[in-house]
């Protein structure tokens, strides 16, 4: 893979066997200069402990260090959690001479265990010692769960003659769900960049990307987006609403976008690719509630596993959305192929059932009343969902 | 079974192939004397034809027969959907001599192919001619489709001296969700009632009963109950609000609450029977929402089909639920044993895993914060729920 890493940010990672031994599941991003950070949190009523800490930082706008660890959460521990996060900030801060507020703390895994602190503070000495010892292969590898590959996107733009580089790596499979960044995902760039302008630009970039997906319905407790932006590429700063704003906004969210791809491509137990588009609902949030019903129907997702057109689910969950339709109106495609037209079927099943057996299904829904339209990506529900999740904590 | 059959009623059942050869799939249900009927319809904005039709009807609420196929939905078929129940309505009427106001048409099965005309055509005389042949189980087998045991339940009381009868039969394994009617329900009671209190006690029992469960969260486009009273009990007339009137309501609820619990033992795939009751929120909307919340994560069903006190989705199904929550407040039980206590573990994971291995999951949130409380009945998720339903069609 030939990534383009941003200037400035360094990589650690090491074992800390914090659900089991096997595997680096401690990681350390650092940035050699302070960095403009941005960041967004799960809407779950119930938040980790190391989210409510980002949440209570987040304001102020400046970081220099992620630690994250994967194989527990840190949420539901109670005070207990609260503690264990300043503790890591404390260490990882005189360890790195660092003021304590520019350091962030991500978990991800079981819930409701308290951290293995012992061993955890065991191997943040090495940790800070090995920087620059690991790449940012490494650390996606590392706060990996469920999924069953590192999610690494680079892209490298132009911004007043500089080559500016933006790098994303997140983890996600399973609990899946928009309202808010679906899992976590670390944004590194060394764009110069407003405080203000990076905000907005997250903004816009989470939501056409990480609030369009869905796997499963369920929304995490430790659901987190940070984006840190250094300014080593010496570009000129980027302002709100200028014209490097949208060249750079317009680039992170590819990023985004196809970070968020990969989050579906390794939905646990997935084996399609599901694109659903409404077009021409009457309101965009109706466009939404159809949208997110059809994505989300269990009925219709293992139909597509199955490799079966059955078009009536698509309907069903159409209709149960709360979205305002006409029944007699609607047309639905399959990879192209038209199988209900004015709300009846074409006939054309057993080619849809062929159509279907691609790894990408396009459904698309017209609901021909409106003008306003949404796209949300998902992938298909196989036994190997359950498989994966009725033994996720054995 | 010794069943409690209401006076009066009639009943045939006949194969006519609808969806394959093989078993009866087509019913007749007939009262000697005209009915007063009520009727709960499914909210989902696409309805079946027989459903359009059937509400069109309800209003007048007088009713004789009622005929029920199994294998097609008749959804999403358009105008000839709603010609075919006008011909079977027509049919039957003139066999039977009856107004074909008092006919109603009840469908269950595949959306979005139109009914096989030529075979039902053939079969309604035989079924007319047949009346009185079957049981009332052979009905309720004849109007199963993925079930795996028909489903009848039946109750005696006595009002004013006279023995009244009530008995309910249904169907519906998957696409099982709340708002409204969740399957195909049919009531027969010799009981001589009003219309006005039929409505009424049929709303009550079906608020306790088919809208406080889900399989799935998917709702149909058939969804119906039906309740018909011919007063053939010769009992004295229910009137609205009367004790008369209480008593029938609750013998009513015990059929519908019966039968809503045979609905979820038999979800598709289903291994264990799960009760969710949410104690002490701050509004009956939040005791729902939080209830549903729970009973529909996939990751809450997957973990307690594999004997996994995964709390932690408990815990995140609540706070995703969007009702109101102190997580420092929350009690969870799961079958007696506290596994979470003000928001955090009890450490007695591994009795409860024990304890999950029950058929039977009981599993109460005290959320310790007001005064409203509410319970649904759901069931696992198991790899054969997918198996049936990318099966389904093929």
């Amino acid at each position: 893979m030939n990534l383009a890493i941003p200037k400035g940010f360094l990589f650690s990672t090491t074992e800390a066997s914090i659900k089991k031994p096997g595997r680096p599941d401690l990681a350390l991003i650092y940035s050699d200069t302070a960095c403009v950070i941005s960041g967004m949190f799960t809407t779950n009523r119930i938040k980790a402990a190391p989210v409510k800490h980002n949440i209570k930082k987040i304001k102020k706008g400046l970081a220099q260090a992620i630690v994250v660890n994967s194989g527990n959460a840190n949420a539901c521990t109670g005070k207990q959690g609260l503690k264990d996060v300043a503790e890591i900030v404390k260490m990882v801060g005189n360890l790195l001479k660092l003021d304590p507020e520019l350091i962030y703390v991500c978990s991800t895994g079981v819930i409701g265990i308290p951290l293995p602190m012992d061993r955890i503070r065991q191997r943040i000495p090495i940790l800070v010692k090995d920087l620059g010892s690991s790449t940012i292969e490494d650390v996606a590898k590392a706060i990996m769960t469920t999924d069953t590959f590192p999610k690494i996107v680079t892209k490298q733009i132009r911004i007043s003659e500089k080559a500016i580089k933006i790098a994303g790596i997140c983890k996600g499979a399973g609990m899946i769900h928009p309202k808010m960044a679906t899992m976590l995902c670390f944004i590194m760039t060394d764009a110069d960049i407003e405080k203000v302008a990076l905000d907005t630009s997250l903004r816009t970039a989470v939501a056409q990307s990480f609030n369009r997906i869905t796997v499963d319905g369920d929304m995490s407790t430790n659901d987190t987006v940070l984006a840190m932006a250094n300014g080593r590429s010496e570009s000129s700063k980027i302002e709100l609403f200028s014209e490097d704003f949208r060249v750079f906004t317009s680039a992170l969210r590819e990023v985004t976008y196809e970070l968020s791809k990969l989050i579906i491509e390794d939905g646990e137990g997935a084996k399609k690719l599901i694109k659903v588009e409404v077009l021409n609902a009457s309101t965009e949030r109706d466009a939404e509630k159809i949208a997110f019903s059809i994505a989300n129907s269990m009925l219709v997702k293992t139909a597509l596993y199955g490799n079966d057109a059955n078009w009536g689910r698509i309907m069903a969950a159409i209709g149960y959305s709360g979205g305002k339709i006409r029944e007699h109106k609607i047309d639905i495609y399959l990879n192209g192929l038209k199988i209900v037209e004015k709300g009846i079927g074409t006939g054309r099943d057993l080619e849809a059932n062929e159509a279907l057996k691609n790894r990408e299904i396009f459904l698309k829904v017209d609901l021909n009343i409106g003008s306003a339209s949404t796209k949300v990506l998902t992938c298909d529900l196989s036994e190997d969902y359950i498989k994966i999740n009725a033994e996720y904590r054995s």
